[in-house]
């Protein structure tokens, strides 16, 4: 087998290899079922038992009260872009969308085409964002029906730190990059969403944390599939869901619970940026940082060698000592560094070495 | 591990078992990429050559000529009911549905949200299914936009022997449950659709085989992601696609054309189809088919034993000798075998032997 990469992808990304090595063990024969998991009916005992416990691995980890539904489908975060206003949206209804990057960008577009959204706070500039606004930038409407925002930015590397006080509306949040990554009082909103690919496990299933009372509030004549009634009568059974995605989700779900929840991988969150952050605010100079220090993320670090030429050296040297991924996103360009919960400290460690070694010879 | 089942389920369903091998083989480590494929970037090199290759496999395969897109989408076949009318329908513009069992009536459905959507035929009997209608049944409509239906049912165990001639309107057929088993000719139809979880792969991707020319009918104001443009344009990457269950579907069509291709497959369909139904036909006062004979199908057989004690017994005895997944669907009872490519000539061979020996015994 070859080395095993420090993988910085942004997503699909790295996951804990002690949950691909289960994974693989397994793949011929699920329990002793005799066929692969790949093969399981999703009416079968065995999903039923998958499913539950990746729900209850779910309740567990992130503290979701029962006053919560949780729901896995498939098509990705995006497409909940257009079912959050397909479902809570109508031509005389609003929102406030706050805009901090790309994708809140994609899911205020994708409002519109529903109802009122109104943009309550951006902080583009040039076409780029290097922080999250602050409370009082908000331009809250009082009669929307809710609030969207992206709780961590990918692409420009920005991440809410605390989420802002929106009174008694429900806070809707996109968490695809950072949930589960530190704790987050699930209680203060009205609906979370990821998709899986960062933190939770591999592409192919989005989970949708909702909470009950709004369920009430979902409108008339959606399509079946794309009403999120659909899902919670039929506890995500309605048509066949992304089995195996969900299969994964349960095992890395399991990793953190051992690992000591959505706390200890905190903890380690926490050293990782420590560490990270330490070594571009040591040698700013060299690398410079492309964000606002009170909106740094924690997930996906991003910043500016002195010309692109460095920067193309600096990916490419990286890679030959097997860092992967380094390539800031095409639309931004310079280098992201995204380091998910099963990205070990040990890799941001290496990196910052190879940072310092890099810094000095040039 | 545990002796490998026949399993008739009738999807997710049973998959080569050597496709299997090779994803356990790799599944650490990608071909030396140093991570697993479900780590992998949807932007890598490496999932490109994936993708790449399925494609040309289905187009190789199904003989796709170049005037038909072929995506790759999540959200399962379900969504594609939405889709289609989404894309296709006005509240002014009408198309033909023909109902041949449940799916075909969730198809319908949904197109009513979105505009006219006749019923050009049905061959429900107080709420159930047994044949697939005959040309002269058909009453198309001459203004409507395609014609809908459903190649196979896997829920009645019927499925269209021929397709109908429809003229020059485009035919749209979701052969979720029968694509890939049989030598269709691609170009009589304007789209086929198909979830992954029956021929292909396992759950967690759909096919979209769409003609060219029909892109430009498309109407407007239609959500991003539910959007066939969008994909076109982006060559199934507009948001991160279900990476895995592709990569077990490239797996899977690789394992089809080393077979010899669809036609060698068909052949051995039929092989099945002669044995199971011989079956049937010889013990018929005993094993008692719901289908009429001219709208059997070839991947799931139904029938009905004298009373439902004997089909329970039938059930339990056959899970004691490997026979997984013969009960009938919620809906209709009875017995169901579906037998699907991957489901070997000797696992119907064995079946029918022991369906000799129960008869006899009773």
């Amino acid at each position: 087998m070859t080395t095993r990469k420090y993988n910085f992808n942004p997503g699909p990304a790295t996951l804990p290899f002690e949950s691909l090595q289960e994974a693989q063990k397994e793949l011929l024969d699920y329990h002793g079922a005799g066929m692969s998991i790949l093969e399981i009916s999703h009416r079968s005992k065995e999903f039923e038992a998958i499913l539950a416990e990746t729900k209850s691995l779910m309740r567990k980890i992130m503290g979701i009260p029962d006053t919560y539904e949780i729901l896995f489908l498939g098509g990705g975060a995006s497409l909940q872009f257009t079912m959050v206003p397909m479902n809570f949206l109508t031509k005389d209804k609003k929102a406030d969308y706050i805009i901090t990057g790309s994708w809140s960008k994609k899911a205020h577009k994708e409002a519109k085409l529903f109802g009122q959204a109104n943009v309550a706070a951006t902080t583009e500039v040039d076409g780029k964002f290097r922080r999250i606004p602050k409370q009082s930038e908000l331009k809250l409407d009082p009669g929307a029906e809710y609030v969207h925002l992206t709780s961590n930015n990918t692409i420009f590397g920005t991440q809410f730190q605390t989420f802002p006080n929106i009174g008694t509306k429900p806070l809707f949040a996109d968490m695809s990059s950072d949930i589960l990554s530190r704790r987050v009082d699930v209680t203060k909103f009205g609906m979370i969403y990821a998709g899986a690919q960062k933190n939770l496990g591999p592409a192919g299933v989005t989970v949708i944390i909702l909470r009950k009372d709004l369920v009430s509030k979902i409108g008339a004549n959606i399509p079946t599939l794309l009403d999120y009634r659909t899902h919670i009568e039929k506890d995500s059974l309605y048509n066949t869901p992304p089995v195996f995605p969900i299969y994964i989700m349960k095992l890395v779900l399991k990793w953190v619970d051992k690992q000591g929840g959505v706390d200890a991988v905190e903890k380690i969150n926490n050293q990782k940026a420590e560490i990270l952050y330490g070594s571009i605010d040591k040698y700013k100079d060299f690398y410079r940082s492309t964000v606002d220090t009170d909106s740094r993320s924690k997930m996906n670090v991003t910043f500016r060698l002195p010309s692109e030429e460095l920067e193309k050296e600096f990916i490419d040297k990286g890679a030959a000592n097997n860092f992967h991924g380094l390539k800031g996103h095409r639309s931004v360009g310079g280098i992201r560094v995204s380091m998910y919960n099963a990205l070990p400290l040990e890799g941001i460690q290496k990196l910052t070495e190879f940072m310092k070694k890099f810094k000095e010879s040039h």
